[in-house]
């Protein structure tokens, strides 16, 4: 194991292998264009809860526990939590490490959270003797609605470019056992900001610190897009992706069809009127830890590169009338051949 | 340099040194019994700012500005940036990235909030070729009242257990450079839980939490109480030191005069009408930052544990009649000779 700092933001990795990967999803996002991919499909969005709060905890405990499952681990294997959510306070992952008793380190990147966390468990796995971690990200559409907008009872119009927040868990075992997929860099984003105002048009506003991060990663790599099999944004949408590829086009690195985003193919846009895609911790979380592991894991793609996006905005700063600072952080994985 | 894992949940460190530290703090806390050993007292809350929230952002990067200053260091110089407040979403950490530009993991443990970054940031340094980590904590005292409690404009009486969030940011530069005090060894916490539910009496909430985190340490690191000259916990206030001591007896490990809390010693009890003492995640960054930091400088003493705590609780899971999940993460801090 190892881990190599290169460049200004990115540090090559050796040695840091996906032991498992867990992905617990709503019925919308279950039914979706990723249908038969994901690890557990809700019935519904968690009625059966005393309250949303309470059925984003038990989403969450799912997707650690399918996790563990299919690692053959026990919570005692596991040296550290990784984890963070939407809700104020990261009340989900706090509440939830109330069972399992394990270290927990919390963390807020808004919907970049889950790269934030892999590329810190990918760094402490490879360099720091933290043998085996688990990284977590989970949204739920009611509990961000009601926190972040209005409550759902309220069926208020919602704005073409708006995203709809996915009920979605994500979770991911990183160890120094051989496996398949092993994480090979992770670059740390900084907070771009150049004006968006717009919490129903948060693509828009995050696609140029998507951009400022792919391109910090290339350039640390060494490598250029064609390296790429995909390169998945977290929850940029329809309209974030376009604005994407047109500073890709002007900066005069045009993307191909390389460039994906998991918010923008977590719905169908037509049949399940969510508009600008799906956005949420949870998104780029389980899109990552059901669908694009299984391409990996199929062979179909050799290396990904999963830059999940976030809005650093709170409902305060925005009835202040403040700006949205934007993040994204990147993780490279590959499946090669495992290496004991 | 290097990283080792000892026991469960501790980490020994070693080549791992503490470059600069910075404190910044309101009038309240630059008056009580610390005086005159933060770097920077303001002479108001803020009141120079459109908002509070812009007042705490001022304050974390004053904090930033004079560690830097004091390191001989610029931006460029950090590798990364740790850091986490208690505000929604983390705005005031992810607020103040707009304008350092340097790669951001946002954190998020209430008040613990300082030593999970100093953990993190230690086994970066120690073990994952982060060459120079900024390490962060801030809150203010009327963000967080309005935030978690009432306008401070209602003038409401506050109870006899209640804590007094400061107004206060502490900043702290980890570096492979040789300097006088190093880290020596990092625990990272578990959720603790045993029922309470009053805001207003976090520090007995903590407590059990904070005892759980230094009895873990003493067992890893094969440890006793009397191989520190001080053992600060964060914010327990006079009733949650009180039960941790109850705690200590009670279990065969009573403390001594080695133990401490930063929120009991911000403020003057009985002229500063400030009831359990102070809290908030610049509690013990700042304590730490400034008058702990000159004991250990002033050879006063040779090996400091600092155990901040965290009540991560939200208005929404207060309000849902839920309990109050706590966390406490030690950092174990040595003045010796420095080694290149």
């Amino acid at each position: 194991m190892s881990v190599k700092q290169c460049g200004a933001a990115t540090y090559a990795v050796s040695g840091v292998y996906i032991q498992s990967t867990a992905s617990v999803v709503g019925p919308k996002e279950g039914h979706g264009p990723f249908r038969g991919q994901f690890d557990r499909v809700w019935e519904d969005e968690g009625s059966h809860a005393a309250s949303f709060e309470k059925a984003e905890q038990q989403l969450l405990a799912e997707a650690y526990a399918i996790a563990l499952q299919k690692g053959g681990l026990r919570w005692e294997d596991i040296q550290l939590v990784i984890g963070g959510d939407l809700l104020d306070q990261v009340i989900t992952t706090n509440f939830v490490a109330r069972s399992h008793g394990r270290p927990l380190a919390g963390i807020f990147a808004a919907c970049a959270t889950f790269t934030e966390g892999l590329g810190l468990g990918a760094l402490l796995v490879g360099g720091a003797d933290v043998g085996t971690v688990m990284v977590s990200a989970v949204s739920h559409h009611a509990t961000a609605e009601r926190q972040f907008r209005f409550p759902l009872e309220l069926g208020y119009q919602r704005t073409p470019t708006s995203a709809w927040t996915a009920t979605a868990a994500g979770a991911v075992v990183l160890s120094q056992a051989a496996a398949p997929l092993a994480v090979e860099s992770v670059t740390f984003g900084r907070v771009v900001d150049l004006g968006g105002k717009d919490p129903n048009d948060m693509g828009s506003a995050m696609a140029p610190a998507a951009y400022d991060t792919i391109m910090q990663h290339l350039k640390d790599m060494g490598q250029e897009l064609r390296d790429f099999d995909a390169i998945y944004t977290g929850d940029l949408g329809h309209f974030g992706l376009t604005m994407l590829k047109a500073y890709g086009e002007r900066q005069g690195t045009p993307f191909g069809a390389e460039l994906h985003d998991c918010g923008r193919e977590l719905y169908d846009r037509d049949r399940q009127d969510t508009h600008n895609g799906g956005s949420g911790p949870g998104c780029s979380a389980s899109v990552f830890s059901g669908p694009l592991t299984r391409k990996l894991m199929a062979g179909e793609w050799h290396r990904l590169l999963l830059v999940a996006t976030g809005a650093l905005y709170s409902p305060t700063t925005y009835q202040q009338g403040e700006t949205i600072p934007c993040i994204a952080h990147a993780i490279q994985i590959s499946r090669g051949r495992a290496h004991a």
